[in-house]
C-alpha cells in the first residue's frame, strides 16, 4: 500500500514549505540570517511572565479550575479586552464578535474552513503572507492575485479580481509580510466601497499594525467599514472580518490570536473550531489577557525603539550599498523589506551563493507567490538582528548582487 | 447579505452540538450532573505543576527560548516519550512517528483533512464518540455504522461495513466513549486480519485505556496488528494510527494529545497542522511531558483507585435501583455507563423530566448515533461524583424512570 493513494484530494495538493526546508538549515549559528519573520526573543516580557506565575502560585483554586475544560469562544475578559480596543468611532464590538485563536493562523484556518470549497475563487496580493497560501491551499481554491505597489493592493487590479466574485479579498494592510507596504487611506475606502459593490468578504490581518516606526497607519478596513455603513450597522452588514494576534507584540508560543467578525460568523467558526480543537489553552489566554492589560502598550513602545533602529538602519544600508538596478520598499513599521532583484536574477540561485560565500540567509520571493512569478524577489527581515549586524550583512549582500549582476 | 449563503458546503453542514447546549444549563449549581465526560479537577497534580512553575523561574534564559515560535512536531523529548512508551514487541516507535496535538481532538482533525473528501465512506461504531462526529462532519463523510455489544463491535457488521470500502474505521476499543464496552482480544485480532483484508485504515483513540480499575484491557490494536504484519513492518505496511491524549489521565488545559503513525501519514500531517496553527504551546508540551516523565504512572493509580470506587458505585447502584426493563453496560473501566431504556422512551423527554423533577443530568444518546436512533439510550458518567452522591443519583433516577415506563 501506499498512502499518497489514500489521502484526500485537499492533503493531496499541499506539500512542505520552502522556507520551512530552509529555516532548518538556519540552525547553523554561523549564519547570519534575515530569513525569518521572527520576533526577537530578546525583546518578550519575562519578568511579567514570571510574575504571573507567581501570582497563580497563590491562587491554588483558581489554578487547578484552569486546566479544565473551557469553553470554546475563549476566556471572556481577553475577549472584552480585543472587543473594547478594537471598537471604533461607528462600530461598537462586543465578545460576541470575538474569537480566541491559537493564533491568527487558526482563525485563517477556521475562515477557510467556513468560506472555502473547492475551486472557489479568492483574491490575495501578490506576493502574500506564505502562511495564509498554506492554509487556504489546503482546500484548493482559485487564486486571483491583485498587483501591488508602494501603496499596497492596486485598485484597479482588485477590481478586476472582484469582478470574478471571489468569496473574499485576504489582505494585510499595515506593513504587509512579505512586502512591507501600507494600503493608503484612499486606496482603504475605495476597497471598502469595491467590497460592498461586489459583494466580496475581506480579511483584514492585522499582524504588525502595532509595529510602526514613524506614523501609525491609516484606519483599519474594519473603522472605514464602519464609516462607510453607519452607525453599528456593521455586526447585521459588515463584510470586513479582522484578524488579530498576539505574537507579534507579545510571544508566538503563547498561540494566542483572535478572530472579529459579525457574529453570524463567529457562532460559524465557534463550531468549527470545537471540532478543530476544544479550545485554547486557557492559562495562556490569561497571560496574554493579563500582559494585554497591564503592559501592552508600554511593551509596544519598546518594540518600536527596538524594531524602529534595526528598521532605519537596513533602508539605510540598502540605500546605501545596493546598486540602483535593485528597488526596496522604504518601510517604517514591520518586519520586512522586500527587495526586486533585476529582471532574470534568480532569488533561488543568489541564496545558495549567498549561503556559500556570505553564510548569509534571506527568503526568495517566488513562494509568496500565488499563481507563480517573483523569482526576481526576496524577502529580508530586520527584526532580530541589531544594526551594526545588519549593516554588515547588506554590505555583504550588496556585494553579492553586484557581483551577480 | 446572509452569512448562510456564504458558508463553504462543509461549514454548512454543522450545526451546535445538542451536548454542548445541554452543558451550559449544567452551570446551574443546584444540577447533580452525570452528563459531563470530564476528570475530577480535584484530582489533578497541581503540586507538581505548581513545582514546574517554580523551576522554569529558574532557567530564565530556556523560558524565553520556549516563547519563541517552535517546531510544529512537537517538543522533541515528549515525542520521544510517547514513542517509547507506545513502542511494542514487533513495532518500534521513533519520533518520527510522533506528531504532539492540541489534545486528541486535533489529531482527528487532522487526519480527518488528510483522509477525508466529501461523499468518502467512513465506519464507526453506533454509538460513537461525538467530537468524532463533529470533526468528521466538518468534512462531509458517508458514514457507515457498525453494531456494538458489550464486547464493542460485532465482527460481522464491521465486515459488512468494510465490504463498502470505507477509508477508515474509528474506534475506541477501550472502555468506550459512550458507551463503556472494551473490544473483546478475539475481536480485535479478527478486526486487524479484516482491515488488511479490505485495506482499511484503522484509527484506535486510546483516551481511557490506562483507566482500568479491574483488569488492563487486551492488547491495543497497534501491538496486534505489529504481531500481524511481523517484526518491524508497521511503518511501512501498517494501517493502524493510534491516537493518544494527556487530558483525561493528566489535564485538559494542557491541550496535549498526539497522533501515531507511519511516517508517510506523520508528514502529512505535519504539512495540515502548521498550516492550522503552526505548532501547540510548547510550555504546555514541556509541563506534559514532565508530568508524564514523573508522575504518570503513580497519578494514574490514584485515579484508579479514585474513579475505580466511583465506577463500582454506579454499577451497584443502578443494578440495585434500575427496573429489569433496562439494560446497561457492566464497564470496569473509563467514565461512562450506557443505558438501554425500554423502547419507545425517549431519553430527552425523560431527560426534561429529570432535570425539573430530580435535578439530575445525563446525556440522551440520539447525539452518538451517526445514522440516526438510539432514542431510547442514554449515557452517565461518574467521573465527578462520590459513591454516596452516585448513589442517591442512581436511586432517584431509576425512580424516575419506574414511574415513566
Amino acid at each position: 500500500m501506499t498512502w499518497d493513494d489514500k489521502f484526500s484530494l485537499d492533503a493531496g495538493s499541499i506539500n512542505a514549505s520552502e522556507i520551512r526546508e530552509l529555516l532548518k538549515i538556519l540552525a547553523d549559528p554561523a549564519i547570519l540570517s534575515f530569513a525569518g519573520g521572527i520576533p526577537d526573543p530578546a525583546l518578550f516580557p519575562m519578568d511579567k511572565v514570571r510574575q504571573f506565575r507567581e501570582r497563580m502560585v497563590d491562587h491554588p483554586n483558581l489554578d487547578r479550575q484552569l486546566m479544565q475544560y473551557s469553553q470554546t469562544e475563549g476566556y471572556e475578559p481577553l475577549r472584552n479586552w480585543v472587543a473594547t480596543k478594537t471598537s471604533c468611532k461607528n462600530t461598537t464590538l462586543t465578545k460576541e464578535n470575538i474569537l480566541i485563536t491559537n493564533g491568527a493562523q487558526q482563525s485563517l484556518s477556521l475562515i477557510a474552513s467556513a468560506l472555502i470549497d473547492a475551486g472557489t475563487p479568492i483574491a490575495l496580493a501578490d506576493p502574500t503572507y506564505l502562511g495564509a497560501l498554506q492554509v487556504f491551499g489546503c482546500r484548493r481554491p482559485k487564486y486571483l492575485t491583485i498587483e501591488t505597489d508602494n501603496d499596497g493592493l492596486i485598485i484597479d487590479s482588485v477590481e478586476e479580481a472582484f469582478k470574478q466574485k471571489p468569496k473574499f479579498l485576504y489582505t494585510i494592510p499595515d506593513f504587509q509580510n512579505p512586502g512591507g507596504m501600507t494600503i493608503s487611506l484612499e486606496r482603504r475606502q475605495k476597497i471598502i466601497e469595491l467590497a460592498h459593490q461586489y459583494d466580496v468578504i475581506v480579511l483584514e490581518d492585522t499582524a504588525y499594525r502595532a509595529l510602526y516606526y514613524d506614523n501609525a497607519p491609516p484606519a483599519s478596513l474594519l473603522e472605514i467599514e464602519g464609516d462607510f455603513l453607519g452607525k453599528e450597522q456593521w455586526d447585521q452588514r459588515g463584510l470586513v472580518v479582522q484578524l488579530g494576534t498576539a505574537s507579534k507584540t507579545l510571544m508566538p508560543a503563547l498561540r494566542v490570536g483572535w478572530s472579529i467578525a459579525p457574529r453570524a460568523l463567529i457562532n460559524k467558526l465557534i463550531l468549527l473550531k470545537q471540532a478543530c480543537d476544544l479550545h485554547t489553552s486557557t492559562v495562556n489566554q490569561i497571560l496574554a489577557f493579563e500582559l494585554a492589560n497591564e503592559i501592552l502598550e508600554s511593551h509596544i513602545e519598546k518594540l518600536r525603539d527596538v524594531y524602529g533602529e534595526r528598521c532605519k538602519a537596513m533602508i539605510d544600508s540598502l540605500t546605501r550599498y545596493l546598486p540602483n538596478t535593485v528597488n526596496f520598499t522604504p518601510v517604517k513599521g514591520g518586519m520586512f523589506v522586500w527587495l526586486n532583484l533585476p529582471q532574470g536574477m534568480d532569488a533561488r540561485k543568489l541564496l545558495e551563493k549567498s549561503l556559500a560565500e556570505e553564510k548569509i540567509a534571506f527568503v526568495p520571493g517566488a513562494a509568496f507567490h500565488a499563481n507563480g512569478g517573483g523569482e526576481n524577489t526576496l524577502r529580508l527581515s530586520f527584526s532580530t538582528c541589531a544594526p551594526e549586524v545588519i549593516d554588515d550583512g547588506m554590505k555583504r549582500l550588496a556585494g553579492l548582487i553586484r557581483r551577480e549582476q
